[in-house]
């Protein structure tokens, strides 16, 4: 029924207007989110440097999920359902921690980093203690960025890795240490929160901080843009290429995008006077205008990556109007803090912008919940919304398995 | 299947006594409640004393809609779907502002104050504006009291208007300005509310500082009424007739009440003491012994209309436990605080009534919610409770369509 | 077809394993829980230490429904559901309070103590009060602890009240008072709230100011007992026959549990040190080393009786994900604070376990949620989880009235 009710709203959408609204506020379209897209798909996780050490953890929400990434005892990058598999309690109760073995907080089942059950006191001669390990997580690392994927199967990654593996390689994010985290939570449905941060359209009436240094252009060629930005453009490429740096759009299809783009001129890093925020270049640049390359990834995250520092944006849905943003910071591992950077400089602009686009977010997420709600249409500036309601639609279509996915996957 | 449910409920309903308590707090009966009376009748809006200057504009949530009215720049009022035809942004983000033009705080989309859309930056040649403006609502100003309709084809306010007319007109009331206005939230079904306002049996137990001044009977010839009324109601319908005021019951039917009745004896208004709350009289009056024009209508409104003030509320439906109650204190224009009224004096006597009202609903609606619930028996004084069900339950019948409607209809 | 979905679940349940994850989490079985278990079965309702005079009441909340606990004038505990029979509002407001008559706040129609209606200002001649009483709830006392029962037809507690009462009644539950009364709500589903305490699995890991003094063996022969605690029972043991104080487990099926059993060694009340909290015994006791009777009955209690005080928790159900648990320590009723016990010392214990216990209910709650939750195996010394979970699916099948329920009770 809940797949009748998805097909019928995929025969309502238009391309290249909103969606339908039901998409963004209905509880049932939620259950069919988590069902077609975020127990399927591969998930944007956090970073490797969140987990330097063994025993190092971190743990993610989704919807009802909660899943464990940690680093095991030979370094490898594990993740496991958080959930014991005695009678069900979270295990890990923190957004991020150490532990030497994963101990349930009830009952103190014992699990190796590699999520074997190691010890179940009390339980009786006989017991299998091999198939009650913990229900791993599929795991794949991208030069330091982690993904994860929920299905038993999950499809390929290796046309993304190959794909944004020279743009972010240099960057060397391996090499990385966490300057700050935050979360914060909005009233909104996880699909406006990536509308949002897929157009620059909304940046003028709203983000003075970020403007300062970020070119509202998505594109090299876009048609909007003006003489000052194409010749930005074209001083900019001439010494990436000269670094070797790939710089040009990536052909991402509606899966990703990945492309590096100047500051605005005079402008190195995300800052209020557009001057680095860490003194201590990322890898072993010397060069510090090196603008960031922009890299988004259905269905949840989007990051920069720039000389000085990188930052990791991942959207985890909580609810039909609720959805967490967390976002980490990352300069190089050696950089001092008071010494080579200071943390405000470094982070106020994306904390501001945050919070401004949460706003808008919440605004939207109110306005699509009215009866006079209907999808509207989309500037050219939008043109990644499109992109991503293709996705969406397609994987909804793959889900519920109707005619309207039919039309749309062939599309 | 909604429709069936509401059919079952009513064919269960008997005059005379409390509605089943499904109606109350069932959270699809509040969706047909959305339906069958929010989307299609009249609803309160507001006073035009809000709304003075061109661009002064209030909102209104009405489930999960919210409604913009304004003034425009020919001084007419008008009202929109608070929702943008772009991505459906909220617009207008405050309960009361003033816009010289409507621009959408996403995007800046700009609407005429007539709700044309003048400027959408960014879209493409071609781009067919005019038929991307606000969704307007209906809207009727009676004596300065705006009403609002969601639906295509409103049903007539003439019968309405032009019976109570001649009682508000007297009082000016679009010669007023707000001197105070409040919202509450009760966590308790909007019917629930309007019931609590529908009779005066629960004064005496509950409304020390409403007692003071006001009279617990709802009618001239009310046959449990004493002889100190009938003398007081023979002296006061005396002089307002010398005035030429109109005082008996209005013909209201189910739909609306319209009557002018004294306070107690030497008391002039809503105030601790009986004395006026307001030196400077309503109007050109110079009596300040009016009474006060009761004035209710169907579904969320109630008024006084006094010599020294006037007393707007609405009721607002948020879910099926909770509602806004919004209170506007009106004084004639030219008043000074300070001068001619002092604040606290004015409003004292409603605000702690309404939040003894809040109280009793609140309660009323966690009863309602145990298997132990019954509709229960109205008492004679509680007349005008079956009055608004009778109402309520043609309205919902019409909307199912079903036998029980049709039933209750030809009552 | 909520029937049909547990009947299903019921078939899907394993002896030996904790249960469906959607018994313990989704909304609608948490409504079935409502019809199967708490409109159907005794509840805990309190004890009559907490309403000792004429008009006392306490009030209790179940699902959607309140229900007052009162004492009438001939010294009868009687209890009613706390809804007016006129338009239904709640009568009683507070947690426990004294009333010389119910009186409705709303309008106030007054109820004598025994439920019926005295009186009813302005309901006209001809009004028959006699059949406006209110709606009575089943009472049992036993030994002074209050059992309510919402069904028109209650089972019988005779087996339980003959079984219990040679262990009870000794320590005289009647000559207490309260010493002091706790509510918390806990994040977490009733039904985990009591598989939490239901064993002493996760007592060792959890529970340190508890494990001061309660031995974590549940039955004078558990396999896993050591040669020291087999040596406390049988001095225990030895005692009490001399003094004529029941402690072999009683016979109670899956319905309730009775035993006594001895504090760890030199320990005699739940203090954090093992002394008496009280130095007023109960009863006429002069020997403080009783151990304590652990009696639990489903679906919402358990208790403690030692020589010093008497402990009783209520589980109330609020909704499938909030569940309150309400805690009263009583004393001697001539024993005074300051002097015979210091509160602090008294209550110390029970406070610091009870929130322990609720961090890992909520916790144990927050995994179930999750896709990766099935049911687990129970060790051995969880054994009481197994009897409850058998009593609870037999409750469900009664009332489900599926071929799955038929099974289930046939084992």
């Amino acid at each position: 029924m809940i797949k009748d009710r998805v097909n019928q709203l995929l025969q309502e959408r238009q391309r290249g207007f909103s969606l339908p609204g039901a998409f963004y506020v209905d509880d049932d379209m939620f259950e069919a989110d988590l069902e077609a897209v975020f127990a399927t798909d591969w998930l944007f996780a956090g970073s490797v440097a969140e987990i330097r050490g063994p025993g190092d953890y971190i743990t993610m929400e989704i919807g009802r999920d909660s899943i464990v990434i940690l680093r095991d005892r030979e370094g490898e990058v594990r993740a496991f359902f958080n959930t014991c598999r005695h009678r069900g309690s979270r295990l890990c109760l923190h957004e991020t921690g150490r532990a030497n073995r994963i101990v349930c907080p009830y009952h103190q089942w014992v699990y190796e980093l590699d999520g074997s059950l190691i010890n179940a006191r009390q339980m009786p001669e006989g017991f299998d203690r091999a198939s009650h390990g913990l229900h791993p997580v599929h795991v794949e690392v991208i030069c330091g960025l982690i993904y994860v994927c929920l299905a038993e199967t999950p499809p390929s990654l290796e046309k993304f890795r190959k794909t944004v593996t020279p743009y972010i390689a240099p960057h060397q994010p391996d090499r990385t240490k966490v300057a700050f985290f935050s979360t914060i939570i909005e009233e909104a449905n996880w699909k406006l929160v990536i509308d949002n941060n897929r157009e620059c359209y909304h940046c003028a009436g709203n983000h003075p901080a970020l403007l300062v240094t970020l070119v509202e252009f998505a594109l090299p060629d876009d048609p909007a843009a003006n003489a000052t930005f194409k010749g930005l453009m074209d001083r900019s490429t001439a010494r990436w290429d000269g670094l070797g740096l790939p710089h040009a759009p990536a052909d991402g299809g509606t899966e990703f995008r990945c492309i590096r783009l100047p500051f605005n001129d005079d402008c190195l890093s995300f800052t209020m006077d557009g001057k680095p925020a860490c003194n201590k270049l990322l890898a072993d640049f010397t060069e510090p205008d090196l603008g960031s390359v922009r890299m988004f990834r259905v269905p949840n995250n989007w990051n920069h990556f720039l000389s000085d520092h990188i930052l990791h944006f991942r959207v985890l849905p909580l609810s039909a109007n609720r959805t967490a943003v967390k976002t980490t910071w990352l300069v190089h591992e050696d950089a001092v803090e008071g010494v080579d950077y200071d943390l405000k400089r470094l982070t106020e602009v994306w904390t501001e912008t945050n919070d401004e686009d949460r706003i808008l977010a919440e605004n939207n997420h109110k306005g699509v919940r009215s009866r006079a709600y209907q999808p509207g249409p989309l500037a050219p500036s939008e043109f990644m919304l499109n992109n991503f309601a293709d996705w969406y639609c397609t994987k909804m279509a793959d889900w519920a398995g109707g005619p309207g996915g039919r039309r749309i996957a062939a599309e």
